[in-house]
């Protein structure tokens, strides 16, 4: 075990890789080549399509000890991944490694081949059961969580390294060319997959939607994909898309939504070409409202928002308060009808989004981003990964990338939830680290970061109730009464990679 | 000397690289992996604008020694190579290796460099009074002739190693985000410069256009541009794109056309699904319209255009003749003003477009291409690359990588040329192989490679003017007179590159 720079213990080894400890947020520098793979030739004539995942499968070539991906754009309504390790069990195959950007509660159908040993461990974050109940002990996989930047980096750097990726592709032709825009299964931005796409050994366009070549627009290219298999259905589309997404009717969730627009406006940034990212909760939906009202108040002309898209922000591009939309995930139908028909509703890849060692993502262009947290303490550090009885329940998305990038990182959280104090010594786990966190937002107050006292003084100015972050821990601690310790076994279940590669913190067994 | 399949002499080494002998169309396979780069940080608040072209060259860490690259979408309207080459100079680098995506007239300017030392050869193509003077010796410069997919691939597989690559960017953001679609210099695609933005060490965007950020939309991300520099003018607007291009009214050229599109037709190739290219000569350009008039009377639709885009492209686009359009160059005004609003008219890089190692190019999915020569032969061999007094006077272009993907591949070409005839017993340089050539269409008479014997009884029973090629050429040279043979030094002075990388020629200096 070694200490890194926020005092977290974490393993020298993890799943067969050194672990580099967590120092800063921008001061490691990339010191590798860019991965690399093998050229292919495909010549005219050849065909790419084979008639079902069985096929392709052994056409990959997958062996036991191999790693495959898929996206998780499909969310809780995708059926590949487990269609696929059914086919890699059937086939005999053990040992696999599974990469995908993100696993969901529906893939809690793979727990039975964690147990028989056709999956050996996660090189992604996990949301739902599996995280749980390894947590618990009751699985044994070891997990490296990334955010997304940190997966877009590490297949870049070859730290990771897919050998089989399978895309669901709604909308296909039978070169591979795809894009997210149509079809049962449409789910808009392929973001997440651009770079298994680019630096996988072997890719496979899965579509339930083959359509004659070319398939436009392109999102993942021909020149990229090996085979295109078609099947009965990706998934459920009832699930794969959120048909909307809404704004919170909580007072709480409201009244922090409107302290976060002031903190926004009272930094300074709600002016020509501002920059906004929020994601797709309740609170930061309302969030943006505050701010899309403010905007338009003071005939503020934004340039971008980004990450995950959601209506509203579509809406504030067609009212002309965007002239951009990053997209690397359609949240609701609308996102994915704007970015269908939309020529400023522009389809990014997550390394595009929040790489932290290419020429620089978009984040490093974002003025402000919205951000939650499971807790928060009184170093601001942001734990989104484990809830507060210490399960792995929840992957890092782009929490640590923008708030890195962003000129203002601003977290909303209710300061209780579920009887307990959202505010604490030490969270449970480090995601974010505090450096990168500018200010707190809760119902009881606003807690502003050491490091940005000029805003500080400024949101005193307007009257806004500010508090320091200890004062707001005791108000609250207070109501709640101080919470009994979740213990922890020494067995580390999960590392919780910072977006340079380092290791920020690690989650370890939960004692019974 | 060695020689190839085609019975070509080809030196053993030239400009310090093995040569490996041509062998044929299809069955080399790239045993290498895809070429690296250094992995990058860009932190968020870091700018990547630097003043001026010197500071953008000092910044690059450009060396004695070291290639550079440009691509040639600005035409014969550039000012960027000259305008770098002369910095370079006045900074006393030297010994620099040119590997752009071709060199043009406008780019005689580079001569005086030659002879100082500054430039030491090119890795590319050279249009016009460049490889005239070294064909007759007046300049000593190696030159490796690629195909445009050959480039991509060269660059792909790390034999041709770009140190820094100078970007014309019409349209730009201070991040290094850039299109082709507006400005002083638009030009549309800017598909030649995307493999230089993948894998040059140091990426550089130059702009006479600086936008506010983001440009869309984004033809080359800000995650592949390491600077970006401010200039007064990419180049001429006057010669960056012709306002229009026009179908030939050469009685000649229009029988040729009329042929060519008769010959399509009977290949039972006109059907829906149809996928077609020409380049933008006349006598393309009216094979163009013939096609599209028999589309019409047939009522099919086709799939897609691709190459160099035309206006005559662009309206079988609008029309509904095409669906698509893979746009790696603009060649009009009217192809640039499509590309930036249409989103059928996609743009693709030259990868995409036509590199044999890659997962398929867009070649591979060709039905018809019409394409030029210099010379043929009575093998069906192509020569494009020198005239027929031995000058090295053309780059190759898309033409070996077109006719070895199309299903069919029609060379339009007169039967004499400044009183000399085309069809010769040897070209004086092949470009493409004849494996890769079906049909000569000449106003003399239709040539029919035997590898396409049903093809040729087909044009027989259309009562098309089908000839032996050899009986073809014996009637052109019974009017033009047997020519006089060139006579050559042994010095090889370019070597022509097919698109695997074998060398299918060498081209030597003219005798006095």
């Amino acid at each position: 075990m070694v200490q890194n720079s926020l005092g977290r213990w974490i393993p020298q080894q993890f799943n067969g890789r050194a672990c580099r400890p967590y120092c800063d947020p921008f001061s490691v520098q990339p010191n590798v080549q860019r991965a690399s793979r093998a050229l292919r030739r495909v010549n005219p004539g050849q065909s790419k399509l084979v008639s079902n995942l069985i096929d392709a499968v052994i056409a990959s070539g997958l062996k036991d000890g191999m790693c495959i991906s898929t996206h998780h754009h499909l969310r809780n309504g995708d059926a590949l991944l487990n269609n696929v390790v059914r086919v890699i069990d059937t086939l005999g195959i053990r040992d696999i490694t599974i990469a995908s950007s993100s696993v969901h509660p529906v893939h809690a159908e793979l727990i039975p081949y964690i147990h028989s040993g056709v999956i050996r461990g996660f090189e992604c974050g996990v949301n739902g059961l599996i995280g749980e109940l390894a947590s618990k002990g009751e699985i044994h996989c070891p997990i490296t969580v990334r955010t997304h930047g940190g997966r877009a980096r590490a297949m870049m750097s070859g730290e990771l390294k897919v050998d089989v990726a399978f895309i669901a592709a709604p909308c296909c032709d039978l070169y591979g060319n795809m894009n997210g825009c149509s079809g049962p299964s449409a789910c808009g931005s392929l973001g997440y997959a651009y770079p298994d796409a680019d630096y996988a050994h072997c890719v496979i366009a899965v579509t339930d939607n083959l359509q004659p070549y070319p398939v436009t627009p392109i999102s993942i290219a021909q020149t990229q994909v090996d085979y295109v298999v078609e099947v009965e259905r990706l998934g459920d589309p009832q699930k794969i898309v959120s048909t909307t997404t809404r704004i919170t009717s909580d007072p709480i969730g409201l009244m922090i939504a409107k302290h976060a627009a002031e903190v926004i406006e009272a930094a300074g940034l709600l002016k020509d070409g501002f920059s906004f990212q929020t994601g797709s909760g309740g609170t930061s939906l309302a969030v943006a409202d505050n701010v899309r009202k403010k905007m338009l108040a003071a005939g503020v002309k934004g340039s971008f928002g980004s990450g995950g898209i959601t209506s509203y922000f579509v809406d504030m591009l067609e009212h002309g308060l965007f002239n951009t939309l990053f997209d690397v995930q359609c949240f609701d139908l609308e996102a994915v009808r704007s970015i269908a028909r939309n020529p400023n509703h522009l389809e990014i890849s997550s390394d595009m989004y929040a790489n932290p060692f290419n020429g620089g993502g978009v984040v490093n262009q974002l003025d402000a981003v919205i951000l939650g947290a499971t807790e928060v303490d009184v170093d601001f550090n942001v734990n989104v990964n484990t809830e507060s009885n210490g399960y792995l329940l929840h992957n890092t998305g782009g929490h640590s990338d923008t708030a890195a990038g962003a000129k203002l990182s601003i977290i909303t959280v209710p300061s209780i939830r579920g009887r307990l104090p959202i505010v604490r010594d030490a969270v449970t786990t480090v995601t974010t680290p505090g450096e990168t966190v500018d200010v707190i937002v809760t119902e009881r107050g606003i807690a502003v970061n050491d490091n940005r006292p000029e805003l500080k003084q400024e949101l005193l100015k307007r009257k806004l109730p500010v508090k320091d972050i200890r004062q707001l821990q005791q108000e609250i601690v207070a109501l709640t009464g101080q919470p009994k310790a979740v213990e922890f076994e020494d067995d580390v279940i999960a590392v919780i990679e910072y977006r340079d590669g380092t290791i920020i913190d690690a989650v370890r067994r939960v004692k019974d």
